[in-house]
């Protein structure tokens, strides 16, 4: 029987052994033209207009979880944050930092999952770097992607835009990331619940080409729902009111979160859309949102108002009222 | 006396505290319209022409050295990368794993110099991202830095283009960087030296600016300049001849690549860049890269040739030869 393979300092030495790994890992896996060229940079066709550009360090742990894996999480975080800051995303790097004794199986594991993320949200990944460490100094795997989308003219110019009386979107169920990862490693059940990691990119491109215009637009990671309209009401000088009956948990969320005593609007999403629309195209942008890959789940959640007695004010199930705001400290570390 | 102020796990949440952290270290250093939007991702001017796109990790050890820190490397590092690849590098982004219990001074040191590198790289760091995991699973500061750079048309094509005949440029003393992370980690003393960590982007431009047109650049970090011309080698199908008596190495680093038993040729460079240009403009070359910022110590050190016994055949200064291939594994670890 042969022993795993493992990775070894000489892999991160920019000698032979990192040009092995890189080509019989990185380059088999997300192969691509400019990836092939290995040079010490991309060259990449023109892009018309301006340019968005996002980077995002990733140290989830555990590595693996349903749903997703690190590699994963990776391409989807900067894809979203291209998508909801108007941009097509076109263009990745993946930047990799290995613990010495990190198994070679699972590294190809989780390139081949970068892969498959690429191709699902349209992107390539044509650029990169190995970097390894010895054994104790990290923590298996971190990888940080950044990435370049071409910026649409009508792309949001920020928080500043939004008004009183317009209307907050969420495209799906909060928390499921979140969720996942708190119950794995409290060792619960986890009867089915995944990880909501995936591309957001679709369903933002299908939202402008309706003739939609969102003023705001985030995808709640770090930090959840709550985090992210706090940050809004805050920039724009206004409170978010958010109803909780139309608020989209999932009953399997919601158990994890009464058992660990977390919060699902604090819970990180990686695959879903905040917006804020104008009123009058609210009933559009929900119907476009529903009818868009991943988007199926959509739900008007609330309304901006005047500035109010917090930045985001939850009217619960019971008549009562329950304020939000930004995350104090911390509630579950090394979510993404 | 106040007690050091330390990042926590809260300082990556993505809660108040992440916001306060980059707003008073990073954005209080590194200030740009771009960057103080704090978006997900940020918007820029459109660029004209082909893009190059640029990643690396850094992990140096220690990550204070003389000549440099951690972030001045990650800075200078994909700037470098870009110039090489024969673009002008405009737009930075940086990503911090952290350790928890980092000193924030230690952090503000950091940033304050990754401002002042890309001011002198004439670049702007317009995004980030910070991750903080627990102590004992990082190893104080890890950071990626990603680049864009506007790709000129005469940028070099890869190293296919090298013809024998070709001459071979060295821009200034090789191996000081790898010596004196060499020689901290052994508890020598360094007498003066420094690494020579900084940006080679003017060079380049000077460069194109008096019309020469390198074949092949590249600047000589893991691996050395050793390992850069045997990769060389091996993408053309050529040799490249090197003369000892014309390779500069300073005697500092010599003294400690005896002492450690390194070879000056594997060690790594982190301000040099290897140039490759047609014979009849390597004395144009030569004079222009002398003139230009950090270009003073350049050096024709030796040529292409057809292949020969060895990727790259080292006249040694007694009249024998010495063949180096690419790096096998590693001589010195986590070198940046």
């Amino acid at each position: 029987m042969d022993s795993p393979q493992l990775v070894t300092l000489g892999h991160g030495s920019g000698g032979r052994l990192t040009q092995r790994l890189i080509r019989e890992v990185f380059v088999k896996h997300l192969s691509n033209p400019a990836l092939e060229s290995l040079g010490d940079a991309a060259a990449l066709a023109p892009v018309p207009g301006r340019l968005a550009f996002s980077t995002d360090g990733f140290v989830v742990s555990p590595l693996f979880f349903p749903g997703g894996d690190i590699g994963r999480l990776a391409i989807n975080g900067t894809v979203n944050d291209l998508a909801v800051a108007g941009a097509q995303p076109l263009y990745l790097c993946a930047s990799f930092i290995i613990e010495e004794g990190f198994g070679l199986e699972s590294l190809e594991r989780i390139a081949a999952s970068m892969a498959d993320a690429a191709k699902l949200a349209g992107v390539s990944v044509v650029t990169g770097d190995t970097k390894v460490v010895e054994r104790g100094h990290g923590d298996g795997l971190f990888v940080t992607s950044a990435g370049i989308g071409r910026l649409r003219e009508e792309a949001p110019a920020g928080a500043k835009a939004v008004r009183p009386g317009d209307t907050v979107l969420v495209s799906g169920p909060i928390g499921d990331h979140g969720a996942v990862i708190g119950a794995l490693r409290s060792g619960m059940e986890l009867q089915g619940l995944e990880s909501d990691c995936g591309p957001v990119a679709a369903m933002v491109s299908a939202l402008y080409e309706a003739g939609i215009r969102p003023r705001f637009m985030r995808d709640p990671t770090r930090g959840g729902l709550a985090t992210v309209l706090a940050e809004l009401a805050e920039e724009a000088s206004v409170s978010v009111r958010v109803r909780e009956a139309d608020l989209p948990v999932r009953d399997s969320v919601r158990s994890v979160c009464d058992l660990l005593g977390l919060d699902p609007l604090y819970l990180a999403c990686e695959g879903r859309v905040v917006a804020v629309v104008p009123r009058e195209q609210a009933d559009k942008a929900l119907n476009v949102m529903r009818g868009a890959p991943r988007g199926e789940g959509s739900r008007v959640i609330g309304e901006v108002t005047e500035p109010a007695v917090g930045p985001v004010v939850l009217e619960t199930r019971y008549g009562g009222t329950r304020l939000y705001d930004i995350l104090a400290s911390e509630q579950l570390p090394r979510i993404c």
